[in-house]
């Protein structure tokens, strides 16, 4: 019979403390569904009261499988449960558990809280207590409990009993400092056991200031703990929580972990964290790290050489596991020749045949070369490549022309003497010989320019009436105002197809221009195809 | 008596592996030199014979105070030692030692080596006795030890005592595909020390493809081998090799080793170890990993409001280690999360004292939380978060003031028939109720702006003449191009001094607008702060 271990994000909490993450509301609507459909038991999601965000977000209940964790402080001593607003705050939530912090380290009480030790105990049991009345479950982060233990012991265990023995499902050991190492975690969860709180009660809490976050959880949960906190990509305070992308591979495919454990991770449902982790990092617009375990576009990567060729042959003897389960891929970087076989299969993943000996396949990878250098990301720009492919390869008709565009972006003051920034954008165009010109203002010059490009394409236009753009984003590839400039654009239509174009220039306007031309000319080569007017080559 | 640990870097051979990193010679000896000046006791410089850097790296002696070493294959099955030109070209090549990979796991002699297992103990013995006999230190890679010892403990560890008893200085068990766990780790070492092979002729080789490369290596510290393998800042093959960065101030600072193991690095020595991984990262061309334990730039920040006030007055009760032993400094971040105990400690940093009683304290926290909610990030935008509070405190005075702005962007067939697009901004700013109007074209809207921007500040421009804009970054907040857009631009003038600003708006323009206008106010502002006619409050 195997243990349930049980997940616990808390990237909208503790993720929300590192330097130069801040999420909005929008962010965090975001991820709990992310969250959610994955499979997490516990997706925590700030601290209601304490800013204007949080307690926006907890208008709400934003998971549905997952259980919603609000966090924040213990009542405060002096007051009862019932008079503390902060409490009030956390209690009213539209959340289904509340996880307090407590301190644990006698020092901390002494001098942050500036209570007696009993104080707090006291504050512990009336905490959990108020939250089991509200019809919460309870749950309460140990803070500093690792170095509180080794400081003093018996309080320390202290706190965490009363948070047991008051009624808290879990009780978290918290290494708060990051610096506990896996032997010390692995001796002080075991004395905690043997002191009387099950196992099935206690959590994990680490940081990886020692690059040990992930060791320490799982010391912990060999030591006894069956409930993990981290984050996504191991974001959090200074250098960061424990990583949960890492984590549960480990946790789902090693013998070690797996012959012992479940969680409420599938085999299947692995597959997609891959693309959790990437579309995490997209969402936070930063490049994903490409050495990350599992997910990381190099994780199963191996430069051309002594094991290349071995690994073609046998992959399992040079991979710790199938890249697959992890819904990532192989990649053996060799040359020209292994190239060529990739862009055949690449082209016929899409519809294309092309033979592996056509001489308009060299054109196509020197031309994806060379964009490539210049700052075009193909990996992330599906529709853009595919295009490509089909103008080298003499597919795309000649749908319209764009003979010039104007963008125009004044700030001055409106007839109300208020400041106003106006964007417009004038696109002339040529469909079937006719000349067309079409304005429209923006909130920027890009949606400016959006909007006139798809106004008027004459007879065109009705096939473009149901399609929309979802995201934009915007990387500078060097410094300065000078620097290259690539624009992502994502669109969809009313089928549900969703498609990304890309578009690189210095000139940030241009390269959102060539990137929403490609997003229009994909769609009309698209309801081409599926009307069956252009066969596939 | 404490025992030594032995350091071997191999940042420039199995580092060379990660993917989109290749050294040229230049690079290997300006690599070799940092760590030999830092004190590692083994730098392995590559292949030589393998590739022509290699050998160019190899033709002379890189290191003084370190071992430097050369890495190559056992030689070949069907000729002698001395017959091999492979091994030949390792014993001729100005190293110290030479580290052999050793196959050790009986699948891959079989299928990779397609010989005999006696016939690779043979090559072992022979190839270690080779290396003694022209002088130098030998040692053996057992490559793929613990995946071949799960298989084939037998084999794996005849393969450990041939290296031994051929007199190799280390044994080095190698986790080759990095799937092995710390208590795998710590089971096997300590069967093969059990097996005859002293812990003090064992070094340990981890990958970090479960992200335990650090706590892999120290659990084979602690279960005896006394030689650990790793490089800068974890690069190498797929997710890496161990970070010596990380594992360094573990073993210097932390009791667990510290009070067991002295290493070739003083407490001295590791002041030095931020500096270097930030040299090695520059020269590598990419941007620090900010997290990064001991190293990272937010290694020590915190911007929690609960935690900072506590921090500034006790640091040792929050910091694992103190930031100064490893050369990095303790970070307050301003943010919608901090305290007021964070604003009076960062504005006094800025030598703006306001006491906490102050009601124009509250207008800013109240002004920095609204603006954040909007998008604002003040913590990556130190020089708008000074102008914001200097406004709050009404000490900035009025230096210009722009009337209104525009700016055109268009594309058009140029007299050559080229497409081409053009950017043009056009300013009207009133200095000393004087009129000015500017003009510019630039490589985009916010190039062009910046540039008429500074064009002509009347009696002030011969302030700014040294200022120029070295970096841009653009943050989709939201999707679609309706989003809001945050602009970062980071500015520098001669006197070596950086600054960064922030601008928020739904349109980009205007966002770029707000961060350039602070950023010249900012510069203003310094100005006259240096030459002292504006006192500090």
């Amino acid at each position: 019979m195997k243990s349930r271990l049980y997940l616990f994000d808390t990237t909208l909490r503790d993720g929300q403390q590192t330097p130069g993450i801040d999420f909005s509301v929008e962010d965090k609507i975001a991820i709990a569904a992310m969250l959610d459909a994955f499979g997490i038991d516990y997706v925590e999601g700030g601290y209601p009261g304490a800013n204007p965000t949080d307690t926006a977000f907890f208008s709400g209940k934003r998971t549905t499988r997952a259980k919603f964790v609000a966090f924040g402080m213990t009542k405060r001593v002096g007051v009862s449960a019932s008079n503390d607003p902060g409490l009030a705050g956390l209690l009213q939530s539209q959340s289904d558990a509340i996880c307090y912090v407590a301190k644990s380290w006698d020092y901390h009480v002494r001098v942050a809280l500036g209570c007696t030790e009993d104080e707090n105990l006291d504050a512990i049991r009336a905490s959990v207590e108020a939250a089991r009345d509200a019809g919460k479950e309870a749950m309460v982060d140990c803070e500093h409990f690792f170095d509180g233990y080794k400081a003093n012991p018996g309080y320390a265990l202290a706190c965490a009993k009363a948070a047991h023995e008051a009624g808290a499902r879990w009780v978290v050991l918290c290494d708060t400092n990051g610096g506990t190492l896996p032997s010390e975690v692995r001796a002080i969860v075991a004395r905690v056991i043997a002191e009387g709180i099950p196992g099935e009660n206690l959590g994990i809490h680490a940081h990886d200031d020692t690059g040990q976050a992930v060791a320490n959880s799982l010391a912990a949960v060999e030591a006894g703990v069956r409930q993990i906190q981290g984050t996504l990509n191991g974001i959090g305070e200074r250098c960061g929580n424990a990583n949960l992308i890492t984590l549960i591979p480990t946790l789902v495919l090693k013998p070690a972990f797996a012959d012992r454990f479940t969680t409420g991770i599938s085999a299947e449902a692995l597959k997609g964290i891959s693309r959790l982790s990437r579309a995490f990092d997209e969402l936070l617009n930063r490049a994903p790290d490409t050495q990350s375990p599992y997910v990381g576009s190099s994780a199963f990567a191996t430069k051309a050489g002594i094991h290349a060729s071995a690994i073609l042959k046998e992959p399992e003897t040079y991979e710790h596991v199938p890249p697959e389960t992890v819904g990532n891929r192989r990649r053996v970087m060799v040359s020209d020749q292994g190239g060529r076989a990739n862009f055949v299969a690449e082209l016929k993943r899409r519809g294309i045949e092309v033979a592996r000996a056509d001489h308009r396949l060299d054109t196509l990878i020197a031309l994806v070369k060379e964009r490539e250098a210049q700052g075009y990301a193909y990996e992330g720009a599906d529709a853009s490549f595919e295009l490509l492919a089909r103008n080298t390869l003499g597919t795309v008709p000649k749908f319209f022309d764009v003979t010039s565009f104007r963008c125009m972006i004044e700030r001055r003051f409106d007839a109300n003497g208020q400041l106003k920034t106006v964007s417009e954008a004038i696109v002339k165009i040529e469909v079937d010989g006719e000349e067309r010109m079409s304005v429209a203002e923006g909130h920027g010059p890009v949606n400016a320019l959006d909007i006139a490009l798809r106004k008027d394409l004459g007879k065109l236009q009705a096939e473009i009436e149901d399609m929309e753009l979802v995201d934009f984003k915007v990387r500078i590839l060097n410094g300065g105002t000078e620097a290259v400039t690539r624009v992502l654009i994502e669109s969809r239509d009313a089928t549900g197809a969703r498609w990304w174009t890309v578009g690189v220039s210095d000139n940030i306007i241009d390269a959102s221009f060539q990137a929403l031309m490609d997003s229009i000319v994909y769609k009309l080569m698209k309801n081409r195809e599926m009307a069956g007017l252009v066969a596939a080559e």
